[in-house]
C-alpha cells in the first residue's frame, strides 16, 4: 500500500490530464476527477469485500485443518475475532494508525467517517471506502494468529488478545510505514504488507505459541506426532478464497484506479500476484515430491498462502517470471520451516508461521534483492516491528496466562474445545471424532 | 432501496453538474451521463452477483444446520429454488413489482428487458442490470423459507410455494413500497429491505412452520429436544458467505454511484452494514456466555445475520457506533427470540423466523426510534404487509396441506428425507449419519 | 469472446462519441477515452477473478462426487492444475493463442505484458487485464479434465497432461477463433467458448477417459454399479461457485464495458446466463422426476452447469425465454447423456463429458438453430476442434501411458489415492471412509 499521504494524488493527477485541454483528444481522453474519485472508491469497496471474504478463507482453512473435536471453536472464535476485529479498528485502531501520525503513533479515539452525502473531491476517495479497506487488513493480521495457537488457548483470552491486537498493536505498526511514520520516512518498502500485516500476524502467533506452548502429546517421546486436519476440502476451500482475497488485497492496494496508469498497474498486481502463488504451490508439489516421496497437500495449500505473502511487499515491479520466482522461494521455505519449527517444538496448527512470517520476512527482503530499496532499511523495518510485536505480544499474553489463564486444562483439551467449552460437535453424527486422537 | 421511479436522478444530477460548464474545474470533475450510466449500470452487476452468491450461503446455512439426513434434500431445495425464483420473477415477478403499479400491484405478465446494444441513456443505468439485482432479492426472500421448513416438508409442495411466494406474494408487496405503491406515498422508509424482504421471507416461513408443525420428537415429553446441526463449519461458511453478500444486498440498494455523494453513500452503507453485523456477533457471544456460560456458535452465526437484518432498513444514515447498537440489539433478540419460539413449539430448523422476521421488524421500527421516519408508519408497514404475507401463504401451505400434502410420513422423516424421497444420501461414507437421532 | 483484433473498437467508439462534440448534451452524455480503458480493464479484472474462483468451484465439485478415500488428491489435483495452467499459459500459451496467429497458431515465447505504469490508451485495456482474463479460461479448461479421470489417473501423468493441455492445445484451437484465425475468419460464432473452452475440455476428458479406463467394478458383472458422492453439500457448494464464476465468464466476455451499449450488453448477459442455468435445473428436477420418480441431485448441479455451458456459445442475443429453454435443453441433454456413457462404458466420475462437451456441442449447434450464424460453420468448428482436440489429446495420454503409466495399480485404487499416493486422508476422523465401497 501507498502512504495515505500519497492518497490525493490520483484525483490530481486526473485533473492535471484534463486542466489545460490543448488538443481535442487529449480532453475526450481525460479523466474527469468526479470519475477518478469514483473509480478510486469503487477499487477500495471491491478490494475491501475480496479482502473481507478472507475471513471467511482464515475460517475454512483452520476448521479444515483442526482435529474434528475443535472445529467448532475454531469457526467461533474466526467469526468472533472478524467481528472484534471491526469493531477495536473503529473504536481506536484507524486514529492510531492514520490520523496524525506523529512518527511512532497517532492518536487515539474513534474515527468520525464522512457524513451522508457528504464528499471531499479534494481527497480523490471516499473516507469511508478508505476505512473499510484498512478494517479488513486489520481483521486479516487477527486471523493470521487464530490458526496457530488452535485446539488449546481458551475462547476469551484469546479474543482479549485480538481486541489488543487490532485496536492498539497493529494501527501502532501500521502508523510507522502506512500512515507515514518513521520507517516510511526512512524509505522502507512494503506495498501491501508482507511485513505489516502477514509479519504482525505471525510475530504475535509466534509469541502465543511459545508462551500457551504445544498440544498435549504433540512432541511425546521424542519425536513429533502428526496430528491430521480433519478435513482436506475445507482447507482447500479456505486457501483458494485466501487466493481469490488476495487480488484485493494486493491490487486495491495500489489505492486508486482512476487513471489509466493506476488501473494498469492494478491489473499487472493481479498477474504477478496470481503468479506467485502459482509458483508457491508448483515448488512444494516438486520439492515434497523430491525430498518425501509424497506430497504434502496441506503444505501445498500452504505454498500457495507462502507465495501469495511474498509477492505481497511489491507486488507491481517484478516481472511474471520474477514474480513466479518470488513466490517459489516461499513456498520452499515453507516446506523448510514447517519441520524447523517443529523441531524447534514450537507447535503450530496451521502453518500459518511458515507461511506469513518466514515467507512474509523472504518477501520484504526480496523486495531490496531485486532493486527496489535498500537492503539495510528493509531489515530494519523487519527487526523494529518483530521486536515491537514479539514483545508486546509476550506482554499480553503473558498477562493472561497469569491472569485468567490462556490454556484449558488437560481434559478439556483431551475432550476438545468444542465439548469442553462449547458443548458443540462440529460433526456430532461423524464417526467418533471427538473420540479420536 | 430507494424507489424505483427516484431512478433516474443520478444520471440527470451528473448532467446538471456538466451541463453549464462555468468554471474550468467544475468540468474538469464533471461525471458525464454516459460514465454515470455505466457506473450505476455496474453498481447493480457488482451488487447482483453478490447477492446471487447469497444462495449459496443460505444453501450452506442450511445444510450445515439440518442433521445428515436430510442434507441433499435441502441443497436440492437451495438450488431448485433459487432457479425457480428466478423464472418466476420473469415469468410474472418484476411486472407485478415494478410495472404501472397502481397503490397496490403491477401487472401481468413477462417484462421485456432492453435488446442487445440497446439503452436508454435517459434511465441512467441498464434495464437489464435493474432486473438481475431485483431478481436476486425476489430469491433471497424464497432463501428464507427453507431453512424454516426442512427436514420435513415434502419436495414439490415447498417448490410449488416457492413459485407463488417469488412469482407473486413477494412481488406484489414490494410494489407496495419499491414499486411505488401506497406504503411508498405513505412515507413507510425500508431502504434495503429489512421488512420488504427479510420479514416477508419470515412471515411465509412463519406460517408454514405452523401449518407444517415441528419435526417428530422436537417437542416430545414436555421438553425441547435439540437436533444438533451437522456441520458447523458449513453453516459458517454460509454466514460469512451471507456477511459478504450483504455488501451487494445494502451497498447497491443505494442504486446508483454515478455521482461522488453515491458512491460515498454505498461506502458508508459498507462500513455500517459490517459494523452491524459484528455488532450482532459479539452480543450474542457475550449473552450467551453470560447466560448459559457457554457461547452457542450458532446462534453467533445468526447474531451476525440478525445484525445485517437490523440495519437493512436505514444502512445509510446511522453513525457508525449507531450501526453497532442497531446489530448488536438484534444479535439480542436472537437470543431471546429461539427459546421463545421453542416454548411456542413452532419448529424453526435454523432460527430465520428469528434472524430475518424478528430482527426485520426491529430494524423496521428502528428507523423511526432513530430519527428517520414516522414511527406510525413503520408500524402501518410491518403490519399491512405481515398481514398480507400471513393469510395468503397459510392459504396456500392449507391447499398444499389438503390437496398434495405438505408434509413427508413419519417413516420418511425418521429415515430422513435424502434416503427417503431422493434415494441419495449426502455423507454416505461418514459414521451413521442417517440411523442417528 | 469477440476476437481480440476487435478489442481495439470500444476505446475508439467512445472516442468516435466524443470528438465532435457539436451539441453540449452529447459532450455532457460522452465517455471519455481514458475512462472506457479504465471500465473496460475493470470489466476483465472483476471477469477475471470471478473466473479465478471457479477454480475452487471445480475443485469443490469435484472433491463432493468422489468417494472419500480420493478427495485429498483431487483437492491436489486441482490447486497443481490452475498453477500450472497459470504457468503454463506465461509460458507459451498465450503467445500462442493470440500473437501474430497466422490462421492456425500463434508464435512461441513467454508474453511480456506491459511494463508497470505503462500504458497504451490506443488498444482500449490493460494488457495484463486481458492476459488475466484469458489465462483464468485456460485453466477452467484444465478444470474440465480432473473431475472425469479422478479416482484412478497418477498424479504427475494428469499434470503433465495439464501442462501440455494449457501451454499448447487450448492456446492452438483457441487461436483459430479468438485469436483471430481461421474458424474466425470463417465466421464461427463462439462468443464465451461452449466449444473453445468447454469442448476442448471435454474433448480432452473424453480421451483421457477412453484410454485410461473405467475405474475398477464401475461395470462389473453387466451392470452399471454407482459409486456415490461422498459430500453433496461441498458439490452443492462447487456448483453455486461455478454459476457465480459464469457471470465474468459470460459477461467479461463482451470484452469491454466503456460505452452505455456494451454495459448494456453485459447485463443482458448477466440475465441470461442466469436463466439458462435455471433452466437446466428445472429441466432435471422435472425429468428425473418423470423418468425415475426420485430427483437425482447430482444430476441437478449438473443441469445447471449444462445449463450455462449451453448459453455460453452466445449469451447476448437470445430473449429471457429463449434462454431458459436453451438451459433447460442443456439440462435435459444430462440427463440422457450420462447413462448413455454408462451405456458406453465410458467412465466421467463427475458427468463433465456430458455438461461441459456434450452441453458445449448444444450450444454451439443453438446459435445456429436460433439464427446467429451458418449451421455449417458451427459444425466445421465442432468438428475441426474436436477431431484436433481428441488427436493430440489421446497421443499425450498415450505417450504417458506407455512411459510412466496413467494409472495406479489396483491395490492403490482400491485402498484410495489419498492414502496409497499422498498418504494423507481427506477426513481421517470420518466413519470408514477409505475403507468402503
Amino acid at each position: 500500500m501507498k502512504n495515505i499521504m500519497k492518497l490525493g494524488v490520483p484525483a490530481l493527477a486526473a485533473l492535471a490530464i484534463a486542466e489545460p485541454a490543448f488538443a481535442q483528444e487529449a480532453a475526450a481522453d481525460a479523466v474527469s476527477g468526479g470519475t477518478a474519485y469514483i473509480f478510486n472508491t469503487l477499487l477500495f469497496l471491491i478490494g475491501g469485500f475480496l479482502v473481507m471474504f478472507m475471513a471467511a478463507g482464515f475460517a475454512m482453512l483452520e476448521a479444515g485443518l483442526v482435529r474434528s473435536k475443535n472445529v467448532s471453536m475454531q469457526c467461533l472464535k474466526n467469526i468472533a475475532l472478524y467481528s472484534i476485529a471491526g469493531i477495536m479498528f473503529w473504536v481506536t485502531g484507524y486514529s492510531l494508525m492514520y490520523v496524525d501520525v506523529s512518527g511512532f503513533i497517532g492518536t487515539f479515539g474513534p474515527y468520525s467517517m464522512q457524513e451522508v452525502g457528504g464528499a471531499d473531491l479534494e481527497t480523490g476517495y471516499s473516507t469511508a471506502s478508505d476505512w473499510f479497506f484498512q478494517m479488513v487488513f486489520c481483521a486479516a493480521t487477527a486471523s493470521i494468529v487464530s490458526g496457530t495457537v488452535a485446539e488449546r488457548v481458551k475462547l476469551w483470552p484469546f479474543l482479549i488478545f485480538t481486541a489488543v491486537l487490532t485496536g492498539i498493536f497493529y494501527p501502532i505498526t501500521g502508523s510507522w510505514q502506512w500512515g507515514g511514520g518513521w520507517l516510511s520516512e526512512m524509505g522502507f518498502s512494503d506495498f501491501a504488507g508482507s511485513t505489516i500485516v502477514h509479519s504482525v500476524g505471525g510475530w504475535a502467533a509466534l509469541a502465543g505459541a511459545l508462551i500457551i506452548g504445544p498440544r498435549l502429546g504433540r512432541y511425546a517421546d521424542g519425536k513429533v506426532n502428526v496430528f491430521p486436519g480433519s478435513n482436506i476440502p475445507l482447507a482447500t476451500l479456505g486457501t483458494f478464497i485466501l487466493w481469490l482475497g488476495w487480488f484485493g488485497f494486493n491490487g486495491a492496494s495500489q489505492l486508486a484506479m482512476g487513471t489509466v496508469g493506476d488501473v494498469s498497474d492494478v491489473s499487472k498486481i493481479f498477474v504477478n500476484t496470481n503468479m506467485a502463488a502459482a509458483g508457491g504451490v508448483v515448488a512444494v508439489v516438486i520439492l515434497t515430491q523430491l525430498l518425501y516421496k509424497k506430497i504434502d497437500v496441506t503444505m501445498a495449500l500452504n505454498g500457495a498462502l507462502a507465495g501469495l505473502v511474498s509477492i505481497t511487499a511489491e507486488p507491481l515491479a517484478p516481472s511474471v517470471g520474477l514474480s513466479i520466482v518470488i513466490g517459489a522461494i516461499g513456498g520452499a521455505i515453507v516446506v523448510f520451516a514447517v519441520p524447523l519449527l517443529d523441531k524447534l517444538k514450537i507447535d503450530d496448527v496451521v502453518g500459518a508461521i511458515s507461511a506469513h512470517l518466514v515467507a512474509g520476512i523472504w518477501g520484504t527482503l526480496a523486495v531490496a534483492i531485486f532493486g527496489g530499496g535498500s537492503f539495510g532499511t528493509q531489515i530494519v523495518g523487519i527487526v523494529a516491528i518483530g521486536a515491537f510485536m514479539v514483545i508486546t505480544s509476550a506482554v499480553v499474553w503473558l498477562v493472561l496466562k497469569f491472569t485468567i489463564g490462556l490454556r484449558v486444562d488437560e481434559e478439556a483439551e483431551e475432550m476438545g474445545l468444542d465439548k469442553a467449552e462449547l458443548g458443540m460437535e462440529a460433526y456430532p453424527e461423524f464417526g467418533h471424532g471427538s473420540q479420536s486422537l
